[in-house]
């Protein structure tokens, strides 16, 4: 399986190349494959805002890619590099609030600060760090793309109709994707005939990344308004809701794209299994439940305007940008450190104490 | 109150003068304020198809006016014009499938030629009759807002926060609006806070029509993804789900836009209470159920495009634009016949018994 699922790897969008952060910029996919180059720490969290990148695994791989260039100019500078690189820690740090993997990388790359001997070569050990970050986000992907399709196949023998929201493939990861990662897999062992993608406004992940996605494997899909997820539960045989996490805390609540959890309310509703898919960087032992989970809220005109046309009449809106499923609405959360059946508190500190299957 | 809902009313979007249809564009709404003339039935039936105008009852008082000019352009023609008449009635049937509103007022218009006397002016009993049936529409929204008004606030003492899905106002109707109306007339009333507004992909009509009109008249509002009412559920203490139906079956079941299921299910979720507003003329007692209204789809390209610009990948969409909510999704559904709380089919038929209130 493993090796037809790297089979299968077709899109990128972080590359590490020439001392340099290459992304391929997301705000003009499908239209365009553009893609821009980074050197410094605070353009990487310009693009992270702006949403060039995005992803919750996607985000904390540029960022400690982003930690290499900060240490490059603070080296490059001379005096107490290490001091002045906090300012670059928080400048990533304030870039977006709600993915966790954004905070996971940064504290994964300074405790790698933390450990430097003194004969080390420290951006050398930097730059190890962030490809050991961004290749084990690859790893995990494929792991749980096998454990994901191994669990459809166990609950179900027909073919599956699957839902997912947002976008959770090769362009929100370093690799193979999370939810999307299993759905490829799970296609590719022939247990799914079709998937129907929410368009995911306001930024349109679900109709411009994860249809061109899909559309590039040649997976069947039919794109679909959010608002219309009930009725195709309810006349479309949808078995299985698939989507990702921004966070997952201590109690198996998840923060994700805006739209997850009506989708996890409808899905209870129609019987429908829903199954959340992000690596253990995702999950945040340190907040008890989702009630402490920061919420962004972006600015209004993302729903007011569309490719820089107003689509709205001139009034105010309001945009957060992810909501929380409690652990209640979830019947399976996949880690590449295994599967959670219906979460609670005991299961994911069980979950967080194993080592990786891989 | 009548005369408080009167004096707010200020949008228009159906009107009849120099014996031709005059429709407000709701397609440029709200940048551009275009009335387009008619003067065939032909051309209002494709009005109606492209959405020119939409909203049920605003279809049906358009479709009734269609036929004037269709026995105008008949009788002027010579022959048998009440049979040659049936092909418009045909292409107004073939429009638009699901807002039963519209074939009810065919309906009606067709009781009115069989009842014609000998010395009557057809043209003229015709036009009396679709005046009338504009007239009455108007009518059943100043009762129903009324209704609505006074429902609320026998629940809840406190200021309400309301959530809406599409446009059910003025631009909807003939006159002041079903669940807008509800909304408006509660806002008089001192008893809504803000209204959360649905942006109701995929053609906006939340974000251009009902966004509009309620700034239009001060109304405090917040624009909204669809997908995130659920979270606005949750966080933002709305108690209130109001929204419009294209046709309500005899035991209760809604069909109305595409999102309002999802919403039902949701509200139910939440403990918030859900209100249909809808005239008589939109309770159709000839299906059982839900289960036998056709859900009109429409062209993928609505979903793939926006204001004639690509915003989607390449990829196979699914459009349908009506949903049904089953009846015990729902605790009131007002008309302007009175209030059913818990709709089934006897009290569907009870209601349907009454004469009107006004």
């Amino acid at each position: 399986m493993r090796e037809r699922l790297l089979a299968a790897e077709k899109v990128t969008a972080i590359e590490w190349r020439e001392g340099a952060l290459h992304l391929l910029d997301q705000r003009l996919l499908p239209f365009e494959e553009r893609w821009l180059r980074y050197d410094t720490a605070a353009a990487v969290a310009e693009a992270i805002r702006s949403m060039v990148v995005r992803g919750a695994p996607a985000i904390g791989i540029s960022a400690a890619y982003a930690l290499v260039l900060g240490a490059q100019a603070r080296l490059a500078a001379g005096g107490d590099w290490q001091a002045a690189l906090e300012t670059d820690f928080q400048v990533l740090a304030d870039s977006r609030p709600t993915a966790v993997n954004l905070f996971w990388a940064l504290n994964r790359m300074r405790e790698r600060l933390l450990r430097l001997k003194e004969n080390d070569d420290p951006l050398a050990a930097l730059e190890a760090e962030a490809r050991a970050i961004h290749l084990s986000d690859r790893e995990a992907n494929l792991t749980m793309a096998q454990l994901g399709a191994d669990l459809i196949r166990k609950y179900q023998g027909n073919l599956q109709t699957v839902l997912t929201h947002c976008n959770t493939g090769a362009l929100a990861t370093g690799g193979f994707g999370t939810a999307l990662g299993v759905i490829r897999a799970a296609y590719l062992d022939g247990l799914v005939e079709r998937v129907y993608v929410d368009e995911t406004r306001p930024w349109l992940q679900g109709a411009r990344l994860t249809a061109w996605e899909l559309a590039n494997e040649g997976i069947p899909l039919s794109l679909n308004a959010d608002a219309a997820a009930a009725h195709l539960m309810k006349t479309k045989g949808i078995t299985w809701v698939i989507v990702g996490a921004d966070r997952i805390t201590a109690n198996g609540d998840v923060a994700n794209k805006i739209g997850t959890y009506q989708l996890a309310v409808n899905a209870m509703h129609h019987g429908v299994r829903f199954m959340v898919v992000a690596p253990s960087s995702t999950i945040d032992m340190s907040l008890a439940s989702g009630d402490d989970i920061v919420i962004e809220e972006r600015d209004g005109h993302e729903l007011l305007e569309l490719a820089g046309r107003r689509v709205a009449a001139d009034v105010p809106a309001v945009n957060p940008v992810f909501d929380v499923t409690p652990a209640d609405l979830i019947d399976f959360i996949i880690t590449e450190k295994g599967i959670v059946e219906r979460p609670d508190t005991a299961k994911m500190t069980r979950l967080m104490c194993r080592k990786r299957l891989h």
